[in-house]
Parts: C-alpha cells; structure tokens; sequence
C-alpha cells in the first residue's frame, strides 16, 4: 500500500488541501495585497469556502487583513464570521460597521446569527438587532434570554416535528411539500397533542420503511430530551454518551422549543478540552491573536499569584537562612527536591482535573483513588529517595546530607500525589473549576513541603 | 424561569440521571455485591443502558466488579466493552475469557468489533480472531492491516452508494428492500461505474425531493473523500472544519471502501484532546483505572527525566556556591525568579501547543507570533522587575541586590516567552509531538538561565 494516496487530477477537492492552507497560497495572496493589487487578491480568495477564508484570514499580517476585508466588503460572505476566533472577529466586525454586519447576519441560520451576535459588545448587539429583519430579531431575543452556554444558546428553533400518528407516507409528502425546514437535520422529532417531545425517528429509519407503516411503530420512545438551561458541556456529555447526531430541546413543561445537532457539540467539545488545556498552562483563554499589550496584561494576572506564591516558598527557605549560610550545599541541593514535588503532584493533578471532566472521578470512588495515590507517592518517594540520596551523598560527600534529602524526598512525593488528587476534589465539591485553581495550589504546597522537609531535617539532624 | 426543568413522572428517561449515575445506585448495587445477592444486583443492572453500564463498572471495587461480571456473564452486553476504559476492558477481557469475547464481538457492529480486538494483545487478539464467523474475521483482519489510528482503522465498512442515474424513488425502493444497510447512516454517497466515490447527499434531501428527480441532481459534487491512510487526526479537523456527519473513505484508486461518521470523530477528538492535557501534565495517558504499581512505573520514567534536568539546575547553581556562602538571601530569593520564568514560559508554550493542535500556528505567521512574544516577555518583565525588585530591596535591605533581581527578572521573562514558543515549533517542525516535549525542554531552559542571570549578576557585581 502507498504510503499517502494520491488522487487524480479530475478529483473535485483534494482532502490534503483543505487541512490547513498551502503556505503558497498565503504567501501569493500576501504578495498581491502589499502590491494593493485589488483584482489579483480577489481572485484568489474567490474559490474558498468560509472556514478557509477565516484560516487565511487568521494568518494574515493585521494591515494586510484590513485591504482584504475591504477588498472582500462589497460581496463579504457572512458565513466566514462565525469561523473566526474572537479576537479577529471582534476586529473585522468593527471594520465592516453594524450595517454591513447586519446584512451579513440576516443571511446566517439562527444559530449562528445567534453564536456571532453574543460575542459582540453590549452597544454594537444593540445597535445591530435594529438593523436585521424583526422575525430573525425576534428569534435572537428569545435565544439571548436563555443563560450564556446553556442548550438554549446552542439550538437551532427549527426542527420537524411530527405527530405519532402520522405513516411514514404522510411524514415524506410534507417534507417534500414543506418550505420552512432547517438546512440540516438528522432525525426527526415526534410530539404529542401538547407538543412535547415522545419520540424520534433517526431519517433511515423513514427511508428505510414503506409508507403505510406508522411513525408510532417505528420511533425510539427512550430518547433524551435536552432542557433548555442545561449546560452546553452537559449536552457535550450526552452526545458523546449517546453517540446522538441530534437531541430535542424542551422547554420547563416539557414543550419541544428546537433542536441540538451534533456540530454544534464538536466545537463545544473543542472549546471545553482548549479551555482546560489554557486553564491547566495558567492562561486565561486563547490569546493567539490578541495584540501583545492585552496579552501581556492578562497574562501578568496569573503571573501575580504565581509570585505571591513564590515569596511564600521564599519565606520558608528565609527561615532556615542560618541553616544555609553553615551547609552551603542545601541551597545547590534544594531545588531538586521541590522540583521532584511539583512534577509528581502535576501529575496527579492533571489526571484528576480530567477524570473530574469526564465524571469519572467521584464521590464513589474518590477514596479509593485516593488511596491509590498515597501507594504511588510511596512507590515512587521510595525509588527516587534512593537515587537522590545517592547523588547528594557523593555531591555533598556526606551520607548524612544523603539520607536527610531521600527522607525529604519521600515525604514530599507522597503529600504532592496527595494533595494532587485532593486539591481538585476539594475545588470541584465547592463550585470551582478545578483546572483553573488547582495548579497554583498545589506548587505552593509542594514547595512548601519540599523545602521545610529538606530544610527542616538539615537544621534539625546535621547541626 | 424555573432554575432546572422538571420532568414529569411519565417522561421516558431522565437527562439529568444519564449525566454519571447516581451515586445511590452505585451504593445499593456495591451493597448487594457485597452481600452476594445475584438477583438484587441483577435486577438494579438490568434497565442501564450499555454506557451506563461501563460507568458503573468503573466506578466498583475490582472485587466486586469482578463478581459482577459473573453475575452478568449469562447475557453480557457485548456494547458495553467498547465503552469501558482500557485498563477495565483488559481486566474484564481477561475475566470472560476468549471464548465469551468472540461471542460478544460477533454481536458487534463491525468497526466496533475492530475497536474492540485492537486493543487486546497478540496472543489473544489471534485466539479470538479463529472463533469469531468467517466474514466478520475477514473485516476484521482487513481493518488491522491499516496502521494504527488511521481513517481505515477508524471507519464503518457498510455504507450505502448509489450511481449517478439513479433517481429519488429507486433510491427508496433499494433502501426499502436492501437488507445489510449499516445501522446508522446519514448520507448516501454517489458511485461513477468505477465506484469511485463522485459525490454524496444528505438523507433530509433525499426525503424532501419527489420520486423522479435524478439523484445527479440534488447531490453535492465538491465532496471531501478521506483517504484510508489519513490520520484520524486530520480526519477529525475534516469534519470540525467542514461540519461533516459522515464521510467517504476512499483506497488508492480512490474506490468507496468504507464510511466514517461523526460519532467515532467525537471520541477520536476527545482522545486528542485528553492525550494532549495528559502530556503536558508529563503522564503517559489516563490512569485513573491501573494499578498503583503500573501507575507509579510509568510515571516515574517522566519524574526521571525531570530529575536529570533539576540537577543541570543545580549544577548551575553549585557554580555560584562561593557568591551564595557571602550572600546567604541570594539562596533564599533564587527561586522566586526560577519559578516566574518556568510559569511564564508555560503560559506561552500552552498557547504553542494548541495553537500547533489546532493547524493556527503554522510557517505563515510563526515569526510574527515570536515577535509578540517577546513584546510580552518585555511587557511582564519589565513590570515584574519593577515589583521583583522592591520586594528583594526591602527583604535584603538592599538596593543593589533588587537591582541585580529586576533586571534578572527581565532576561528571564523575555527568553522564557521566546523559548515557549519557539521549543514547539522547532520540535513540530522535526516530527516529535511538541505536547509530549515541551515542557521538560522549557523548564530547564528557564531553570538554568533564571539561575545563572541572577547568581551570575550578583556574583559579578556585588562582590
């Protein structure tokens, strides 16, 4: 078998291309609008779709994205906003004005009118709601009334709905005959007299099923409705669980009020693993394309509690100061020890704050798993208490200095598993996001522990 | 509105319930295991539905979840193996034995099945593949010849095509007859007579068209094939990209083989997701379910590697023993700019990572993305110098020792930004996965130019 496939010229769209842009076609668009040559830009930028449009203009210079968009303004395809990341979007949508960004929204589905109109500015969401059509303004208002990141948020209010006692016959002549229906829809949903959801039907199953056969005996009864204020990394859950395309959404008495689709859970799922992943690195969100200074300024707020942190390690190590100016060597040595801390307990802490995502860590087998991090610690104080022992022991050559760093050593890796896997416990059972709080947390004991033990012993044992 | 919907007595099932199970049946269930009561665990098992079923497992005691299994084995539920965790799916593998998992894997859809004996190893991988039937064995044995965690391995093998000429109605007709359609499918894809895939249409435009329009007619022609060897990876930023729900794979000649729906890019994005959290977190992967003894190997090969890397720290510092034996507080304010740098750095290799994850960071704009990082580093350093430096100048009473720490604190911000961003690059532009990496390479860079600016200063000019 060939190592990648190669596909004929007559292939309407080559996979490799769409993962990313070529680089050539950057640079070429790059290199038409330095020279300002308007025609020239356009006609490349003319074949993409929407998110390679966003991809290009992503990776743009901020000049150089400023011509296109204007290049790109008479016929700006709105489908390209809600493909930005935030940042950009925030950029161009104040470039092109409310006007121009209304036009472009009264051509989006409801939710993704809805998706780029949350993200704007309380004054620019107003002055646009005027200016788009009072049907689509109407159905943005009442999505704008539901919580932010809740299932309402996330629905799209169409969706086909049809009675149990229609057949399959009578279900395909209104689809055929219907001119409202969503652009995309997987199942369709099945309400009783009071509007509420009792079934669905996946479409193969219809396509699969003569005509005269009765919606009722060929719907799934067991299906999961979403209320409208659940969150949208609850509904992330389900979908995955469920392994669902699409899921009804329901009002409080239980009204079906729009439909979930599975896309629209890819990118929650998306945003949820990158929101952990920049919380866990000590960075409040994406800030790839955020100007330096703004940058910089909410980065410099995590970096302020990281240095809170650090002069309380420091405090520790200034109260053994007399201890240090006799044994030079432990201030060479000390690091090691509360680097070890922090590596182990990180370790922990990452597979709890992830099992804590995916509930897998709970209130049912917390202690358990607890106490298998207690054996970890133990397992791994022991074998690395002996490695470290040795390697201060001919540093230092002393066997004492040897034997306080591996006692240290061991009671720092065990309380580091220990709080590793507590800290998020505790977090998570009060309300607070684990993957935010968890790390400082936890180096400040670590360092904590690791110094004081090593430290302690040192001013306790050897002087 | 309510704060959470109630649902009526009569509703078929819970959402909330299908979010984790409730922690009061996973005591009543662990009580009757306890107790040896085979019916009352039964009879509490019996209406989970496989993916809660895979929880619960989870969540017991091995002992009492290895006497649940035998409880179960009589009708155990083959869809529930797929769903477990590795670990739990090896040790219940085990448990059953190969002649129950060749039974339960003939029950499978077929790219489940080939999930499910993937990861089972060599030996019993080949004992299972001579009791299953003939021809699943023969899908099986074609799946594993595609490497590992490719689109071949990854898709359906039954799909459903239809050629060019074929109109609405025929279509139905063959859906309505055909009797090895997949279980779910949402798209039909179009064949030329080389069975080359040439186009595909969604199921919701099949139903909405009437009888005799041409299936020509109504399908998408720009289709996006995945080739059988593309990585599952870029298969899922395919599909996130392009909002797919289902896709053609195709083999060399571009011949339909087989079709991957969006269910299995939901887990195969969520394992990337996990895999890159974990290793940035320095563990090999979720284990959460293996043993304290396999747990603490595995992770002690990270906290090694750490521990090579803190003593290059320390040897950084041993060369400045003689400045910290006159200036004792150097010893005690050290950390606090080692433990700035590595936390900056961090933050600025988080965003690399996703940004390298997520195709945003790519040759185009790699070198204006440093420029602003290092705008960043100056923006912090400058402004943690400032403060670095009053808090040492009051702690040493000393206004030399603040000044050696600001501009200390400087250095090390600026090349902790820059190296955060540049380890990633240059480790994803030679193949290795910058998640896996990163880290260890930052903080030694970051420990050892922490160390050696602020000591080397002090020792250059304080003494």
């Amino acid at each position: 078998m060939a190592e990648h496939t190669t596909l004929s010229e007559d292939h309407p769209i080559y996979a490799d291309e769409l993962l990313g842009l070529s680089p050539e076609l950057v640079a070429k668009v790059a290199v038409a609008l330095e020279a300002e040559h308007r025609f020239e830009a356009r006609i490349q930028v003319e074949p993409l779709r929407p998110p390679e449009c966003a991809d290009l203009l992503q990776l743009l210079r901020p000049e150089l994205r400023h011509r296109l968009i204007e290049y790109m303004r008479p016929d700006f395809d709105p489908e390209i906003l809600p493909e930005l990341e935030e940042d950009i979007r925030d950029e161009i949508a104040e470039q092109l004005g409310t006007t121009s960004i209304a036009h472009a929204i009264a051509r989006l589905e409801s939710d993704d009118a809805l998706e780029l109109i949350e993200t704007l500015d309380e004054q620019k969401r107003h002055d646009i709601l005027q200016k788009i059509p009072a049907q689509l303004r109407n159905i943005v208002e009442e999505g704008l009334a539901f919580p932010e990141d809740s299932a309402g948020r996330l629905m799209e209010r169409d969706f086909v709905a049809v009675p149990t006692f229609w057949t399959v016959g009578e279900t395909i002549d209104f689809l055929r005959e219907a001119d409202d229906l969503p652009a995309d829809f997987y199942d369709i949903f099945v309400v009783d007299p009071r509007h509420r959801a009792i079934g669905m039907v996946a479409l193969s199953h219809v396509l699969r099923s003569k005509r005269p056969v009765k919606i009722a005996d060929i719907m799934e009864a067991e299906i999961v409705t979403v209320p409208a204020m659940m969150d949208q990394e609850e509904v992330a859950y389900l979908f995955s669980q469920q392994d669902l395309v699409s899921a009804p959404v329901v009002d409080d008495a239980e009204r079906l009020i729009g439909m979930v689709t599975v896309d629209d859970v890819l990118d929650v799922i998306q945003e949820e693993a990158e929101e952990d992943i920049m919380r866990l690195g000590g960075v409040s969100g994406d800030d790839l394309y955020s100007a330096a200074l703004e940058t910089g300024r909410s980065r410099s707020s995590w970096l302020f509690i990281n240095l809170l942190t650090a002069i309380v390690a420091s405090i520790v190590i200034g109260l053994f100061q007399g201890t240090i100016e006799q044994i030079v060597i432990l201030a060479v040595l000390m690091p090691i020890v509360a680097s070890m801390g922090g590596n182990a307990g990180t370790q922990t802490m990452t597979v709890a704050v992830r099992a804590l995502a995916t509930k897998e860590l709970t209130a049912s087998n917390a202690l358990r798993v607890l106490g298998k991090e207690a054996l970890v610690g133990v397992y791994n104080g022991v074998l690395f208490a002996l490695l470290v022992g040795c390697v201060a022991w001919f540093w230092a050559d002393s066997w004492k200095i040897g034997g306080v760093m591996a006692v240290a050593m061991i009671v720092t890796l065990v309380l580091a598993a220990l709080s590793g896997m507590a800290i998020p416990l505790v977090l998570a059972r009060r309300g607070i996001d684990p993957a935010i709080a968890s790390s400082v947390i936890l180096t400040t004991i670590t360092d904590v522990v690791a110094f004081s033990a090593f430290l302690g012993l040192a001013a306790w044992l050897l002087l």
